[in-house]
């Protein structure tokens, strides 16, 4: 079996026009084209994605995924994604997959063709990098102005801020940012001095016997894995909240993560080259309790 | 001859490997798929373009819209983009459309496949949609918060405010906000109250004899159009300048327009609901000139 796969999602919204096609998504070839260079996913970024751990076999937080996603294109006043279809193409391409360790689906919706009537979707399957050294040893991170206040998501809502939308390049430009700093990652700071997310993670950092995160509403995305380790913190007794969170707040945690889909928790060993401590047996257990999940 | 018309460019930089192919770049039909689903132009927004208008057979402007092109490239550590082979392959595109009224020529180059070693590029030809409207009547427009300082670009590069990139979802995404608020068209503002530029325009204003721009620094593109309507107005003697630009200088103008290379200028006659005198002669003027020059 193929350790990556496409498949093309002919008709990825009931609320537009299908593609003239025989099945409801059909595999073809990831190396081979697929979109035009009229698409707007391509010339505007003009679209929405998720990516979601596979884990034995299974999508990982496949509901808050799919809850995620038709939240991002009514941000965008893109035609609300048709979940059934959606859900049963990221099956389809996990069983497709069937690798043995980690894998990842990556789902995306774009407007379509310029002055066209549908949407393009498609869903990519793939084998995950290796993240052993970032679970264990940690990333180092710089605190970066992302440019917005952190209440823009209230004041602006035409900045798409909490969308994941495919219009990326500041997310990449970042990561390059940090390299050139010799950091691993980065941590976004609204404009105003609130810490907000990592450009492909959620922040979540432990205080005493609790773990906190800075939350909804700052213009950032609903973390999928945060929502899960905070489950996971809850049922060890430990205390979870959402709070403002300052950068004097994060650095002066017991320790701090940056967690998403497919790299898991990897624990912060340093922000703006000040070590901070990374507790290696906690971040473990959390590793192995999120690969462990079966949904 | 075909009123639009798609070239891919094999070797969009020297600096990086060059597609296997035979020509530097060649012909295809624009309606059938020419990249993957893994080009980061897809996926990440990740590149940069520029729309050169073409009139009377001729791409306007081209040695400034060159200029821009390799700025955003280095401003995203794209690799430097081939100048001869781009200006070649618009030539190549102008030469092939050969449309009897206006056109236009998108210029594409995104960072490629993902973990790939070369970009993508394509250049897109097509005639343009009729303006007669916009250019005589003008558009309302609404001013909308950007979300940025208009520092920015001084102090937080890696928002690449000031790159022409493909992560264009909110230069979109406003032109929706504007549609609901009942208006044609947006001006930027920063989050500190300068006026920027509209979403695929630059603004310039009228006040006694002098013309006057937001202009650089602020965030905001090097406008190809506004640089030869400056150039316009000081061939009438009239004065030009850049100015940091407050909403209520804006709104107390004695004409405005957002002027861009397709559209050319189109006046405002209303910020916010409150009218703006239109002077349909020095617009028409304007526009005849612009839609006149051959280089």
């Amino acid at each position: 079996m193929p350790d990556h796969v496409l498949a093309i999602v002919a008709r990825p919204s009931l609320e537009a026009p299908a593609a003239p096609d025989a099945s409801d998504w059909r595999f073809v070839d990831p190396a081979s084209p697929q979109l035009t260079a009229l698409d707007l996913g391509a010339t505007r970024g003009d679209g929405i994605f998720e990516t979601l751990s596979v884990n034995h076999g299974r999508a990982q937080a496949l509901d808050h995924h799919l809850r995620r996603f038709a939240r991002s294109a009514a941000m965008l006043d893109l035609p609300a994604p048709d979940l059934a279809t959606w859900r049963a193409v990221i099956l389809a391409a996990v069983a497709e997959l069937d690798v043995p360790g980690e894998a990842f689906v990556k789902i995306v919706m774009t407007r379509g063709i310029e002055y066209g009537d549908r949407p393009t979707g498609w869903a990519y399957g793939s084998v995950s990098p290796d993240f052993t050294r970032e679970r264990s040893d940690g990333v180092s991170v710089v605190l970066l102005d992302r440019g917005y206040r952190h209440d823009v998501e209230r004041t602006s809502p035409w900045l798409l801020a909490g969308a994941k939308t495919l219009s990326y390049a500041v997310n990449r430009a970042v990561a390059r940012e940090a390299a050139r700093r010799g950091a691993d990652d980065v941590v976004f700071v609204s404009s105003d001095g609130i810490v907000l997310e990592g450009p492909t993670s959620t922040v979540v950092y432990r205080r005493g016997d609790g773990l906190f995160s800075p939350g909804t509403g700052l213009g950032i995305l609903d973390g999928t894995t945060q929502a899960n380790v905070f489950r996971w913190a809850e049922g060890l007794g430990m205390s979870t909240a959402f709070e403002l969170t300052t950068p004097d707040i994060l650095r002066s945690a017991d320790a701090a993560w940056l967690v998403s889909s497919v790299r898991l928790a990897a624990p912060v060993r340093a922000i703006d080259g000040v070590p901070l401590p990374v507790d290696r047996e906690f971040t473990d257990t959390m590793n192995g309790w999120l690969a462990a999940l079966d949904n």
